[in-house]
């Protein structure tokens, strides 16, 4: 015995969540249907919306509906520099740090041989022709410390240089507010390697 | 700044899902729209589908888009005998364990005045009317041991026991495989109030 065809088929749609198993959609199919009808309805409208009409910024690639997401449509932003990241989320965690006014440049990925990546993929292209066509002047490398993030950055790094644009790498070290004790080593190791003198006052 | 209307839009619908915060929900919506929009897409039908045609058996009141669920349906359950249970989930955990071969009764909730959960509202008079109407000999309380789930099995019991009809609860105490030093209080108490003489060979 088990649930009807159509509860099994969302229980199952359910799991193409990230994070969610057989026992957690179950638990979220059956708390929908027994008493949340109308967000359960909701959901499915704004979902149906937005698969169909998110699209890409056609000139940071980031998720968005409209021709050009609200920070490239922002004539007060610096359009000198460019801050490189992989994912939309890695813009959200940039702007709520606060304090960098240039734009930024979404690869949504990071190149991986391994899975067939290759920088068109990421688009490296578009990143290079902009970078010429508007003039920038310093392009900020903020992919994730990641072998696959190091790769990225170090391949644009390249072809930036080529180009003479100059090419900046966010530092990597020991987090505010963290522990030395419970810093992984890589980390730690970064940091002594990246130490710079204190400056005589 | 933020993510698009539309994006911020279905972050927020997805937290209506149980135990989905605004990270988690961030996370599957770029997931979706980064990556899986195929399955994207399949969610939003199926739970259109499922919220609009999923309803209540009209027999046992278990979700199901049929008149009468799968296991009302079967001529081969035994209608002598019927269990109540608070969700459709805990008629599938009876139904895995194995054994059972009578019909279920899905109340879909719990007696809870403090929620303004009368017994109407849980089905109690569709229920009192079925065991009438269908002879039914005896009838297994299966309700969670909570307050409110014994509250609502002795409330049950009660009206059966007017009606002359057979009230059974099922057993409660330490679980099978599970070790004494680590069962709570309130259920070892209980298994000693709850002990059974064995029979002399």
């Amino acid at each position: 015995m088990s649930f009807s065809p159509l509860i099994k088929e969302l229980i199952d749609a359910l799991q193409c969540l990230p994070g969610v198993g057989p026992k957690s959609a179950q638990r979220m199919a059956l708390q929908l249907l027994e008493r949340d009808r109308n967000a359960g309805r909701r959901l499915a409208g704004v979902l149906a919306q937005a698969t169909e009409h998110v699209l890409r910024c056609s000139r940071c690639r980031t998720l968005t509906e409209n021709e050009l997401c609200d920070i490239c449509q922002n004539p007060k932003r610096d359009a000198s520099l460019l801050c490189v990241v992989e994912t939309p989320a890695d813009v959200m965690a940039v702007e709520q740090a606060g304090g960098y006014r240039g734009l930024y440049f979404v690869l949504l990925g990071h190149l991986s041989p391994i899975d067939g990546i290759g920088p068109e993929d990421i688009g490296i292209d578009q990143l290079l022709t902009q970078v010429q066509a508007d003039g920038v002047a310093e392009v900020i490398l903020a992919t994730n410390p990641t072998v696959e993030g190091e790769a990225t950055a170090y391949f644009i790094t390249e072809r930036l240089q080529q180009m003479n644009v100059t090419a900046s790498r966010i530092a990597h070290g020991v987090p505010l507010g963290g522990e030395l004790e419970y810093v992984d080593g890589g980390t730690l190791a970064h940091a002594f390697s990246g130490r710079k003198i204190v400056e005589k006052h």
